[in-house]
């Protein structure tokens, strides 16, 4: 383990933590609140300390820093901006629960948008931007973000980046991992400002327009009023629909259109799987509430707003679907576990995960029936590579026992079985409600410190695509077992 | 393809068929019933056009039989007597519509015990012991049962062992596979014969007695009365599960056990873990029932019989667990997906492949921690190698799919999700009842055939686990792409 290179990156994001909460001294200035003087004396105190850390000592000049390392260090750095991004909730009194407050902030930078709050308006307008901020902050990635600026650990960037970036491969756009960054959070900003222009044209407020845009680029889910985006316009309702499919685009199809190939942007495979399985689930679920509403209009724009709003993991709801039929909530907990596309800001297993699985079972079943067929496949028009399929099947395998364990847990309060499968899927794919008891108009708050503590550490999981969370706990639990006095262990597994 | 071979095999198959309807031609005869007459036509049927194909024409002497050969084999085996086995049902008229007949059949012989009949005291005695009968011929194999008589092809019998039997790896118990599955059937019979004594003992009528053996002994639960074993005593209760239990441990630890080999045997690593889960499960369900009956005696005995039940993939009830507390709801889903242990009668994933899934996960995780250690792990002793990790992901990657597909079709008629999805994890885990309107006291009449058909579809995949289905589309449909006027078609995936 590189830990001074680990402890060196850990001051940069308490640093950079400090300087992501001035926005929200901003508001309380605007508002007059006095909340605003805990999220200065915060911002002051992080950027003092983690300047401390990382600047005031000499940076780590090299050491090796391989894959591992960049895994530890992705889950610690997601781990303490969790920590610390809950401390202005807890200090304000917005929300004075330690655990709740933890819930809440991880559920905002891991863009679940999942909440324990019944009320959100009784919250000071400081806060609530700063739950919407940090969904923008994790969708793209904290990490990238620092990336972007700082020259963080000499060129080794691709490993954080690697482990950070959600999708079964990171594709840089530019050689320069720092360039691939700087590009991101380009597009990221310019379709965020894009968003908050054409909410405002439609006479929406100016803090509930940035607070929305936050959220939709993150695909977040965290909403300022407790009507959610069913109180608003049906000209807002489709202007967020469209932002909430456009955030669940691979942003290489926006570098493909900026570089004028228009052609490969628009074949791109994923991209075009993602929308036909949007397009079916619309068509689905408008004929399963047909009855619902009074005109064919309405049942599109509620079909597609739900549907869009869960597979890009969002979360935003336009109309109560708790309240849906049976086979509506069976099409949305599925596209749960679809999820957005790689190399977007959404969560879930993700479109082109489940491309490569069809692809990987067709390809094994040809090659059970022709043994000297030689068994390769495309993605987006790159061969799959042996190592991916391989960390896919672990990342899958990964992800299907931490679930079980997770689903075991949380079913020990004794809650039906549809509120803690969908609450563990709502908040382990990212999205934010699930349906009875956690339905759309409801919250979390009523589980056990243990269930949330464990919802906690799935949305984490599902943030971070689980292999960088195990590695910490197995370095955690190799260190404990490496101390002095409890004996040498082989290092070969039984 | 090989096929001749395949032709004589399901040649032998028909025959075979015809063979087993015979016993129910017996019990007419006891009981004087008018559908002995039916049983015999098509036993004679099936006798000689079975022995019409199989041994009529010259026996294929040699020629390839690949792996692919012995799944496509098995499949078409197992389709085969689901269709031949739902005739009886059909021309009785005590299963008048073929789809129920067919799905009465294969959850039959796939050892569902998942019924369409809300009334089974209406059917014949005749009818009642194929039923039953159905589950101990499935429960073991029928290509094996062939392969301890018949010298089936030529010694490569190995490949259809491998795709007939259940679990992760085939281990020879001696090293012909035809001993080995005379062995398999001894210690079958054996086993069965003392729980038939032990249950007469207790006063159990011969009738129900030898059916319960039999659907214990396949892990079926398909029962002969509307009141499963609800009505039984205390005593035959345990009886029951027992056998059960035994019935869903690998044989290969009953062989141990003929060799005196007693130490390997009580260690053997599965059946510990399938211990363990049991008691685990048995004590939370334990503590989630203690108020619903008067002793600790009946508290126990319910929590142990259902906990066996399913995880064993058996299937019977004796109480209606569907009235429980939701812990114990999702304690008893989570069991249908483990299964019992590999090498048993039992279906579902399989404790050793659970066992498999922590060990590689844990193995490569550290293999990420230390990119130059040797990654091996061992199962009950011996090393799991590649190609054994290879096959359990590609089945798991298999399962999850097909199980996917299923439950979206299953889906499409509105029922609610605890139906739906505890209906198809009790088929494809080959356990029997479900939760809500598939409970334990009710049945699966209501769905629409083309559920009922991917229900079918599914305890057929549950039980040979997959691989053997998807290779006989992938073969049918490669077949179908090669027929002339079509185009040719490359061979390498896109």
């Amino acid at each position: 383990m590189n830990i001074r290179m680990t402890v060196h990156i850990l001051g940069w994001v308490t640093c950079f933590e400090g300087l992501f909460l001035l926005p929200s001294c901003l508001v309380a200035l605007v508002y007059q609140e006095s909340e605003g003087m805990v999220y200065l004396a915060l911002a002051a105190l992080y950027l003092a300390l983690g300047y401390a850390i990382a600047a005031g000592r000499k940076r780590p000049a090299s050491g090796q820093f391989y894959a591992r390392d960049g895994f530890v260090c992705v889950a610690l750095t997601w781990i303490l901006i969790s920590v610390l991004g809950a401390l202005p909730f807890i200090f304000t009194g917005d929300i004075p629960d330690p655990i709740d407050a933890i819930f809440e902030t991880a559920s905002g930078f891991t863009t679940t948008g999942a909440t324990i709050l019944s009320d959100v308006e009784a919250l000071s307008k400081s806060s609530l931007f700063w739950r919407s901020f940090t969904h923008w902050l994790g969708g793209m990635g904290i990490l990238v973000f620092m990336m972007a600026i700082l020259p963080l650990s000499s060129g080794r960037n691709i490993h954080l980046m690697r482990a950070e970036s959600p999708g079964p491969s990171v594709e840089k756009m530019v050689p320069k991992v720092r360039q691939s960054a700087a590009l991101l959070y380009v597009i990221y900003t310019v379709l965020t400002l894009a968003e908050l222009l054409l909410l405002l044209a439609g006479g929406m407020p100016f803090f509930e327009a940035i607070t929305t845009s936050f959220s939709t680029a993150g695909t977040g889910g965290f909403a300022v009023l407790n009507s959610n985006m069913s109180g608003y316009s049906p000209y807002l309702q489709y202007v967020v629909t469209i932002f909430m499919l456009l955030f669940g685009i691979n942003f290489n199809v926006y570098y493909l259109l900026l570089l004028r190939k228009f052609r490969t942007a628009l074949l791109y495979e994923e991209m075009r799987w993602y929308l036909i399985v949007i397009a079916a689930a619309t068509a689905l679920i408008m004929w399963d509430i047909r009855n619902l509403f009074p005109t064919l209009e309405e049942v599109f724009r509620h079909s597609a707003f739900q549907v869009v709003s869960i597979i890009t993991t969002t979360g935003f709801m336009s109309v109560d679907f708790d309240l849906w039929p049976k086979l509506s909530h069976t099409v949305l907990i599925l596209l749960m576990f679809i999820g957005a596309c790689a190399g977007s800001t959404g969560g879930g297993i993700k479109v082109s995960r489940w491309i490569i699985l069809f692809k990987y079972l067709r390809t094994e079943l040809r090659r059970l029936m022709h043994p000297r067929m030689i068994s390769r496949f495309r993605l987006n028009g790159a061969v799959v590579g042996e190592e991916i399929i391989r960390s896919m099947l672990l990342y899958l395998v990964a992800y299907f026992l931490t679930f079980v364990l997770s689903l075991m847990v949380v079913s020990l309060e004794g809650y039906d079985l549809v509120t803690n499968f969908s609450a563990l899927a709502t908040c382990y794919n990212n999205v934010g409600p699930g349906l009875n008891l956690v339905g759309p108009t409801l919250n979390f708050s009523f589980y056990s410190s243990l269930s949330k503590l464990v919802f906690t550490a799935d949305m984490l999981l599902g943030r971070l695509e689980v292999i960088p969370l195990l590695v910490l706990v197995s370095a955690a639990s190799g260190s404990i077992r490496r101390l002095p006095g409890r004996g040498g262990r082989s290092r070969t597994a039984d």
